[in-house]
């Protein structure tokens, strides 16, 4: 098992040179967020992360999560991991200071939580689920619930879950069946739902489910469906976990990967009924999902990239120690770093790696900035970039997170085949962030039907103008955002007279959008990390080592924006057809 | 878990379409193989793939082959399996007659072998290895070794073996050290070997070990190893398997994939040595292996094909039956086939796969002329094209399994992220295929370093002046050909002044190759569609259908080629730089 090195220095440079944490940390709301501070936070949570997550991976991969007489007992270790995670108040990172957190910007959040997902994906889900409670209440939940529940979700103390999921309700949440019954005030839920994350868990005195269902007589659909709060224990009147609601934990799902993550079924209401309370106003609930949507699938997509750094790290170490042939120009036997296809496919996963964090950690500083900025024009304009960025991170970053840790098996040769040596788990791992928290599929929809049509292509033409307003303009770079413009301008125009042409090229535009969204911040990181070289400041070989890998993007990964434009375009072939002929 | 169809349709109008199968039979020596016999062996060999080897393909995956007390056993009903494979003379299929094969040609072999991996990968790996042990001794024994391994190897009532990796040496062979030293008419054998495909097993009453070692004093590197046949069990005056050899099996390799397929570490002489026999002459060993690289390269590659037939009628089956949301267009909820992004995975899964059997099955039509044709020339011609194909299909289609049985857990959504579906098994095989038999790297060095330089490029601009030679030709075709011409110039100029460079640039030469290769048979093949339809013949269906892959093929798929040429010619940035910057 290669051990984890959080990447901190370049996560910094990302912060400070692309993301521009300096003008977040002088938003009002954010002056906790000096770079003393920040710098604190990064290598505290770098330690964490090195020295009581990542060594726990592989045992809870092996062991997994296991659900006995009822009871899901988690993987040895991740009870004290979880307890320290709280002690260091991890939890409450992104959180207002008034419920106990620590209020710092969603982007050094962000390269925390990447963090977390590098050193235990199957461990960090957890936090990330309790972190969407925290969000939906803040938001939408009574003064009441808040104050009941959000120190405690906050400190860590307790967790939560998202219950969207059904049998027959999956991308179409609005199939849900899972109904909820007014008594008094509070409402009575039935039903069964399918992949809750650490829907069940013994890290924690209480889980807390906020739980979509259906009102009687409510509209068919989305719109008929309200959110609840679900404590598997009911607070008494100390606040304190008291009697138990009526949900169970049915079984945990055997799946490919992240087995010490408990994917559970539950049910609700097999006696008489859980005791829920509404969050949000009836039939709002989608509304209330849709507020944590962002930063939730901002944070799946910073697990894409933390799975192809940790692929990377590992794969790395293996080709600086593995002694094969006599790679051309060297005198004699060397490690297979020496071999031209392994720096080739090492630089790949580094470049690709390296442009999905500074698209990330982007998004998240115009998420900061949308919401702390003092001036009414600067949060709309970085919302709506924030929201065009949000499905492009998710999908692009898992997809690459998936093709990253295919690459990193394949560096290890035989070797990688075997579970033994650690890498086999990030291949197995990697695959389930294109599924959840909405499939890439469902991202590049949501980008093409939400984010694109809804002003027009307006935020997507602003961002392609300021691509093209760089001082050093590759020419790979330069036919990329012509791509994406085409693209862009064509999928608008199609979206109005033949939809389903424009849908058949929603995938392909969001991975040409992003390829070239993330070729640009490379490019602007070179442009810094040269600046820096030039006037001497900062570490020479980092900063070197930054300028290869955007060499290297612009070299391999820009000219991909041809092909990608042409299947974005060409999409008659999909739509025409009569699927019988399958 | 999704019954296996083979798909016979697609095979029969491959080979007979594109592969030229008529005129395959009618050079000397293939004459058995009439349209009558070849479409009864697909059928057959359709049924047993079908209803006895595909059923056992996730029982064997869950139960795993398990070593126990020294003894292999395999999971159960694959002892049956294996009788009823053995029973049907299955094993022998292009073996020659003499040996009591069936003389069949590789290229209806081929289409039976992706048959056996689509069904079962971890089954078919037996038969694949011991097609190898009968080539090497078919070419390189004597003829007592001949008369008495032969006819059972190709009966399959024995198996073989191949053993050349050792701790030290994957794809540097040359580092070998298992030691050979000569005792009268046998050598004694000592060292351990790894990643020894059915290394042990119980299906069969013997093994044959196909053994690389190197003889004291023999020269280093590659050129000092011999190769040898070490029997399990020593045969007696009768031929029937004696006393045991000194081989043993140590352990066996916990795997991403392929459970069913015992991978094991095997100690020779950890007594008095493991009696061995020289196959070929001492120190000629490589040449030997290289003998049976082309057919055990093609069926690797043909593993990727199969994974990527399976994986897709699986998500197939899955998107026809799975009912969600109202697709556009569509009145209400219909099955995820009709949502125009799943039908874009769909298509690009068949495509790719339709693609990449052609190009195998092509290949093992040249294989098959190469070695029955009556004019020289014709054979030269040919050899040299199916040795510059061999490693496109190697690479290029289990990259392509890989990505393919990725999108097939995708289509499933959550569902494909739990084992019990099945598809998660596809993604986990999938990967070794990649690795094993030369890794793709290897592929892609032995293209440019080997068959491309070998003869300057002859045989590939050959190719590529025939590929421009079609009745019609869409332009991303002509672009494509126009990519591969120019990749292939700047290789053999830059393999002269900077080998590096070259290196750097092969995998996606080889990837680019291929892509466009792949796009040139299917518009053949659509050629070939078209001109059915007008005349009437055929099932309408599937000839709408190869149109239709072909479509999205030219539409999707070889719009990549400008990408992948840019990677092969902007080398400059993998091969200049220091590893430490990584």
């Amino acid at each position: 098992m290669v051990p984890y090195a959080p990447p901190v220095s370049d996560m910094r440079f990302v912060l400070e040179e692309v993301a521009g944490l300096a003008s977040i940390a002088s938003l009002p709301g954010y002056e906790v967020a000096t770079p003393d501070t920040v710098a604190a936070v990064l290598d505290q949570a770098a330690d964490l992360a090195r020295d009581v997550l990542a060594p726990l991976n592989d045992s809870g991969d092996r062991e997994g999560a296991r659900l006995e007489n009822g009871v899901v007992r988690m993987p040895a270790g991740f009870r004290d991991a979880y307890q320290a995670f709280v002690a260091g108040g991890w939890g409450g990172l992104p959180c207002p200071e008034e419920y106990g957190g620590q209020g710092l910007p969603l982007a050094v959040a962000a390269a925390v939580s990447e963090m977390w997902s590098a050193a235990n994906l199957g461990f960090a889900l957890c936090p990330m689920l309790t972190m969407g409670a925290v969000e939906a209440l803040e938001h939408h939940g009574t003064e009441e619930l808040k104050t009941l529940y959000l120190p405690r979700l906050v400190s860590g103390e307790w967790t939560g879950t998202m219950n969207l999921t059904e049998p027959q309700a999956g991308s179409d949440v609005g199939a849900l069946k899972t109904r909820a019954v007014k008594h008094g005030d509070h409402y009575r839920i039935t039903g069964q739902k399918i992949f809750i994350t650490y829907g069940d868990h013994d890290l924690a005195e209480n889980i807390i489910h906020l739980v979509l269902a259906r009102t009687p007589d409510s509209p068919p659909g989305t719109h008929g469906i309200s959110l609840f709060l679900v404590p598997k224990f009911l607070p008494d009147a100390d606040g304190a976990p008291g009697r138990r609601n009526d949900v169970r934990c049915v079984s945990l799902e055997y799946k490919l990967g992240i087995h010490a993550s408990p994917t559970a079924v539950l049910a609700f209401g097999d006696e008489e009924g859980a005791i829920g309370f509404l969050v949000g106003e009836e039939h709002r609930g989608m509304e209330c999902m849709f507020t944590m949507m962002n930063n939730a699938r901002l944070n799946v997509g910073l697990q894409g990239v933390a799975i192809s750094e940790r692929a990377y790290q590992q794969a790395l170490e293996y080709a600086r120690t593995r002694v094969q042939g006599v790679p051309v120009g060297r005198d004699g036997a060397a490690p297979i770093v020496w071999h031209p296809d392994v720096r080739r496919m090492l630089l790949l996963m580094r470049a690709r790696t390296e442009a999905a964090r500074a698209l990330a950690y982007l998004t998240a500083a115009l998420l900061d900035r949308a919401r702390h900025s003092p001036d009414a024009a600067d949060r709309k304009r970085t919302r709506a970039r924030a929201e065009l960025l949000v499905p492009m991170v998710k999908a692009w970053s898992t997809d690459l997170g998936v093709e990253n840790a295919s690459l990193a098996v394949q560096v290890h040769g035989g070797m990688g085949f075997i579970e033994e040596t650690g890498v086999a788990q990030h291949y197995r791992d990697a695959r389930i962030a294109p599924i959840y928290e909405g499939t890439n599929g469902i991202q590049a929809l949501d980008l093409l039907g939400r984010k694109l049509v809804r002003d027009q292509g307006a935020a997507a033409y602003a961002l392609i103008t300021e691509m093209r307003d760089l001082p050093a303009m590759p020419p790979a770079l330069s036919n990329g955002i012509d791509a994406a413009e085409m693209a862009t301008t064509h999928l608008l125009k199609s979206w109005g007279s033949d939809p389903a042409c424009a849908m058949a090229g929603a995938t392909p535009y969001l991975t040409l959008f992003a390829t070239v969204a993330g070729g640009w911040l490379m490019v602007r990181a070179a442009l810094a990390a040269s600046e820096k070289l030039d006037r001497g400041e900062g570490d020479p070989r980092f900063l070197k080592g930054k300028l290869l890998s955007a060499q290297f993007y612009t070299d391999h990964v820009l000219p991909q924006a041809t092909g990608l434009l042409a299947s974005t375009v060409n999409s008659t072939s999909i739509t025409t057809f009569d699927p019988d002929l399958l």
